[in-house]
């Protein structure tokens, strides 16, 4: 239902997933920077406890909600069907969901989104797509972020995009340091990319 | 039972919980070469899937049993106990537990151990204690570990231990690089330390 929602209001729906500290809340504050300029951009915060990141969603300047899980370990559909209902979210906007850090349980709940995104960081280790393949199975873009410390650890990328292809051949892959912004603009321009897929589908579905 | 067990056999248990990528493995395999010469050393190792990290772990000269979860987020004390049955822990010996890398589900869980061993790494940033307090609240020791990377990222060690006393005032602390071996014999005491206790414990158990 939350997908048709999308479909109807012609929103791209990202949803976020990694383990904690793989960089996701500065990715989409370095997100926000960019495009708030020429698109409506929402977000939704999964957490244990906090507002601490949609705190720093805001004042990067879009609306956000934050969802506190408690111990719970995942969001679910139900949690951002409700979240919706706050945010007034509006046409032709990109819509993020920051899940819960956690790169098991959050592979196992569909929220309706369009396409999801895991993050991982070059300080976690090449063999993680092989560990937790659940969440590489289920994801559609792989962001491998943190590429400045690169020379400071041992992961080779190519190893890591190897093994994220034995477990999904389609997965895409962009390398990225959401610190110095090494990489962003290809983010960026897969997001605007699946944001016209997602307008043009909405267009059709509503025979606009 | 678990936990009754171990004490009749006089085996220290440490659950090691943490993230995925915040270099439990390589923290145990460390572990093991300073401490196989004076020490019965045992590893129970869960993950998603693979048999990777207990092939590291045998390689560096400790018995160990590959627990794979599937979907699964977490390791149980059932778990445990059928992994106990083939690893035939010898008296006075250390096992070390090396839980699923998820930082909320297996707090829920008690598998039986002595203490429980959080570790965290300083690419992950300060505020982790804050967003999955759950997992903080129940252990007994933190390792920070990473501390060669210092110098490349945003981590004031100082306030991730601020937050993480808000959390869990009897938390202790140990800053480590598992890499270049900068306080790993901090930890190596404190293990030695935490098995004297046990050991005696054990003994007065069963009147010994």
């Amino acid at each position: 239902m939350n997908r048709r929602f999308f479909e109807g209001r012609k929103v791209l729906c990202l949803n976020m997933v990694s383990s904690p500290g793989s960089g996701k809340t500065t990715i989409l504050e370095k997100t926000i920077n960019h495009l708030i300029a020429s698109k409506k951009l929402y977000v939704i915060e999964g957490d244990q406890q906090t507002r601490l990141d949609a705190n720093r969603i805001e004042k990067a300047g879009a609306p956000a909600i934050q969802i506190n899980t408690g111990t719970g370990c995942h969001l679910d559909a139900e949690m951002i069907e409700s979240a919706l209902k706050k945010l007034y979210v509006e046409t032709n906007a990109i819509l993020f969901i920051e899940n819960v850090g956690n790169l098991v349980c959050p592979a196992m709940f569909d929220l309706g989104e369009n396409k999801r995104v895991v993050v991982i960081s070059v300080t976690e280790g090449e063999d993680k797509p092989l560990k937790y393949p659940y969440m590489f199975q289920s994801s559609h873009l792989c962001i491998i972020n943190k590429s400045d410390l690169l020379p400071y650890v041992d992961f080779r990328t190519e190893e890591a995009i190897k093994h994220a292809r034995v477990i999904n051949p389609d997965l895409e892959f962009i390398s990225v340091s959401a610190r110095t912004g090494e990489g962003m603009n290809k983010w960026y321009e897969w997001i605007l990319n699946q944001a016209d897929i997602q307008f043009r589908q909405g267009m059709i579905f509503q025979g606009g």
